[in-house]
Parts: C-alpha cells; sequence; structure tokens
C-alpha cells in the first residue's frame, strides 16, 4: 500500500508535522477559498486514487466546518481513495449526552451520525464521554478514542515536588491515575455545578497544600476556565506555591488564558491538540499506532470492532 | 390538519411575518444558544407532534448553518412532527454546478444531498439554475423553484418611461418576460467574464439610452455586484438618465451596496429573500401557493413529481 496522504483543512496545525513523519505520510495538497457569499471552493491537488487518506481537523467551532470536511471526504471518494479517516484531537459536541428537558437537540448524536456518514474511521484523543461510556454509543464508523494522558505524565514526571490537584471527583480517574505512575501525591477537590458557566470548587480541608513548592491542577480540557479559575482561587486560600494548570486540551473560551493567569497560575501546560500558546508536550506518539490500528483494519479487509 | 408550525433559525428575517399570516401558521418557539467553543444549543418549546413544520433560513454564508438546521430537523422529527420542510428563498451552493477542473469539489452535488437527507420538502425562489436544469438533477426530495420576477414586475409596472436593462445573455430570459409583461422596452448587454470577480459588460451600439428617463438594470441576484457595476459604467457612458439597480436577492457581498451607490445608481430594488436595507417588494404572495402544494402532497399520500 503506498503511503497515506494527510490533509488537513486549515494551515498551521500543530499536529500535522508530526504526524505527517510519523505516519510517513504524504502532506495532500488542497486548494481552498471562500465566495464573498461565504461559500467554500475546494480542490483536491494530490493523487489519492487507490491511498488511504485521512483528514486532521481542529474541531473547535465546529459548525462551519462540518460543510468544508464534508466536501473533502466525498471529493476523495469520488477521486478513488481507499478509505477515509478522520483525526479530530479534540472532538466536539460530546456535551450534551442527554436531553436533559423536552424538545432539546441531542447534538451528539446528531453530529456522530453525520460524521459518520462522511467518513470511514475517527480517532480522537480524551472525548468527554460522561454518560455515554464508548464513541460506539453515537458513533457508527470505528471510532478510537485514546487517552492523552501518557503524554502529560511524562511532562509531569519532571515537576519536581509537585502535588497533583483534580478539581473534582470527574477529574480523579485522571489525577489518581497520573499521581500513580509519576510517584506524586494527589488530592481531588469537590465542584458544585450551577448553570453553564458557574462552579464553586472546594478542596479537602487539612491537605497541608503550603507544603509543596508546586500545585499541578490537573483536568482533560480546559473551555471557558471557570473550573481552573475556582481551583486556583481555592488553592491560593490553602496557601499554595507555585501552580501549573496541566490539561490534554486548551481550548481556552473568551480568553480563559488570560483570565487564568491574571488569576495567579504562573504556567499552562496543554498538547498540541488545539492551535495555541501554551502547547507543551505532543500528543502525536499516542495518535500514530491508532492510526495504524485503523489503516491495518481496512487493509485486512474486516474491521474489528475498535469502538473505545 | 391542525396549523403549521413556522421556524425561523435565525430573528428578524424579513419574510416569517408573512408567511404567518398568510399561512395561518403558528410561529414555531426555539431556544438557541452558543457554549463558548461554539457548539450549539436548541430546544424546540413550540408542540410539534402530528404537526407540519416549516424551516425559514437564510442561506446567506451557509457553512455556519448546516449544523443548526440539521439539529432542528431532527429534534422535531423526534418530536413527531408530521413533515419537515425548508423554505430558502435564496439557495446556497449553485454556483459550483460542474467540476470544472479535476479534483474540484461539486459542492453543489453535496449540499444538496445534505439537504435531502434533512428535510422533506424545498421551497426557494430563482436559484442558480445554470448547467441544472431543474433541481431535481441534485436534489432527492420534492423541491419547488419558483420565480420572483412576477412581484418584481408588479413593482416595475409602477416605473414610467423606464427602459429595462439585462447586463448579459443569462438576464435576457427574465429581462425579455418581464418587458413584455409590464410593456416596457428592454436592452441586453453582454458580459464576458475572467476569474470569479472580474467582468466586462458592453451595451448593443446604437441603443439610444439617453432618451429614457430611467433604466432599470434586471438580475436574479446582486452578490459581489461586479455585473451591475459595470452595467453601470456602459449606462454612464451611454447617457443614461437615472438608474436603478433591481434584482430578486441582494447578497451584496463586500459591501457591494455602497459600491453601486457610490457609482451613481440612484435606487437598489430587491426583494425580501434576504435581511437588507433595500428590500422593495415582498414574495410570500408567491411562497405561500408554493408551501401549500407541498403540504397538500404530503397530506394527500403520495409525492407528485413537483421538482422544477
Amino acid at each position: 500500500m503506498a503511503h497515506p496522504v494527510l490533509f488537513s483543512l486549515e494551515p498551521a496545525l500543530p499536529l500535522q508535522a508530526p504526524l505527517d513523519k510519523g505516519l510517513d505520510a504524504e502532506q495532500g495538497a488542497l486548494e481552498m477559498r471562500h465566495f464573498p457569499d461565504g461559500e467554500s471552493y475546494l480542490r483536491v491537488l494530490s493523487p489519492v486514487s487507490g491511498r488511504h487518506c485521512i483528514l486532521l481537523v481542529n474541531l473547535l467551532q465546529p459548525n462551519e466546518k462540518i460543510l468544508p470536511i464534508r466536501f473533502l471526504a466525498h471529493t476523495l471518494r469520488a477521486q478513488g481513495a481507499a478509505s477515509i479517516g478522520l483525526v479530530a484531537p479534540y472532538l466536539s459536541y460530546m456535551r450534551q449526552d442527554t436531553i436533559f428537558n423536552p424538545g432539546e437537540a441531542l447534538t451528539s448524536a446528531v453530529f456522530a451520525e453525520l460524521i459518520s456518514s462522511t467518513v470511514d474511521w475517527l480517532v480522537t484523543v480524551d472525548p468527554h464521554l460522561h454518560r455515554y461510556h464508548s464513541l460506539s454509543e453515537i458513533y457508527s464508523i470505528p471510532a478510537l478514542a485514546i487517552s492523552g494522558m501518557p503524554a502529560l505524565k511524562a511532562w509531569i514526571t519532571n515537576q519536581p515536588d509537585a502535588l497533583l490537584v483534580g478539581p473534582d471527583a470527574e477529574s480523579r480517574q485522571w489525577v489518581e491515575t497520573l499521581a500513580q505512575a509519576a510517584g506524586r501525591p494527589f488530592l481531588v477537590g469537590n465542584k458544585q455545578r450551577h448553570g453553564d458557566r458557574e462552579v464553586r470548587v472546594s478542596l479537602p480541608a487539612g491537605s497541608d497544600i503550603a507544603r509543596y513548592r508546586t500545585s499541578v491542577i490537573i483536568d482533560d480540557v480546559i473551555s471557558s476556565g471557570h473550573t481552573v479559575l475556582q481551583t486556583i482561587g481555592a488553592l491560593k486560600r490553602a496557601g499554595a506555591g507555585r501552580i501549573i494548570c496541566a490539561a490534554v486540551h486548551g481550548v481556552f473560551a473568551e480568553d480563559a488564558d488570560r483570565k487564568i493567569l491574571d488569576a495567579g497560575a504562573d504556567q499552562l501546560t496543554v498538547s498540541n491538540s488545539i492551535p495555541g500558546d501554551y502547547s507543551a508536550f505532543d500528543l502525536s506518539p499516542l495518535i500514530i499506532p491508532a492510526i495504524h490500528t485503523m489503516l491495518a483494519d481496512i487493509d485486512h479487509g474486516g474491521r474489528r470492532d475498535q469502538q473505545s
């Protein structure tokens, strides 16, 4: 099988170069522009007939991206691509995973159905799996969710004398595992949510936080930053020293990065899943084997149950 | 059958009120907002079980609208709607109606397929049918394309001593019919296109344009305005008096309206298909019978071939 072709719908995605290199992939050439009325023009310039095609996308602000993804996938298929997979390091529309109030759109399922009818497989990192236990509950294509925590663990191992702090019960799964793997102490706070944007975090009494030179707040994603901001406040009140905020995905919506630094965090540390200024660890060594698994499954004719 | 329910995904669409009234429809109530990462939240508040639902959309800047349309349609279906139709007075993605260069996305077909898998029928006004002769070539649902020219004709009848001017051969179909129906003289220019945005228009020699008090440039859509700007220039050189630019759809991309007025047009006249400042005639009397046809077909169990 020829080298796969890796396409990106936007320039300068930080994972493009390491994935090209690690997969020994050809960088797919595209012409993309917009007409004055907002319609997209798209042209595939690389030969793709008989080749595996991989679309690397950043699904932040997903609404405007779904049509270009679909245009590209259809065109690759028309050009005879052997397969078309989506690598979405950050997976959108995982939040609305149930109908909380009658009449609500179950956007997670509608989005997943649309992606499943557009590409042949999906690889993502730490999607927000809360009420869903597996992507296979909503994705009908092989969909592999890998954890970015091993990459974060490697980074944490280089932070001496660090206390790991999980803001809430949900983060315990990562914090506890990371702490054990890196040989670090940890604690887990208590979060109460009031509406979309208001949360309160409290830390366990008697944690002796002031004793540690560095506290590292750990989360899967920093989005609006409200949870992290609350945790910083709680740490400050407990006499914490240096504070680092670490997460796999740095969404940093609504200037969250600036707000977090203003609130007294000394450092932000996220992966290269989303373009931004705070990328400190690379997910490609974790994503590449997942892509190889997907391509091998296709080459061997069957689709194993690769859902996770 | 109960009154239909008319939903709009954005507030203040100019056709909402006249369609509500003319269809005796209930205005559908929605809750819509966005999360900080750009994801949509949508909730249907009106009861729709067993009722015909109509989605009125403005498909300018279509990319960001396709997911909300799909979320709404899926949710209405989940709530038991009898049928879901799309009223898109201006239909997007009709421009790329063939593959001009190898590797180009045939966006018209991909978009049409997506809409066809989202709603049960489509009504639109003067879509750009150039290489396609009928919407049925790309839409697999009943899709009715009506002409907005009768509404423009009623407006033109009130312009005394007007010369109707079609910029190019393509506009002859409208200009000739309008001129005959309104009892006005007309002429048709010659347009040469150089790239997406550059066009040249020349008018037939010896047209005696200076003799008319008013010249009305007629087109189906004013988008970037390049064609209209060229036609204004040609009319000015020929000694035209008052110049009016009339079209069914006023897209006015990239400040085209200001450029056209700066170039010496005295007036812009478009329908209420797209929100804007120059709406001078109402399409609802033409759209309402088309919607009635669609709903009657569904109520009578069959789907006649309503493609046009």
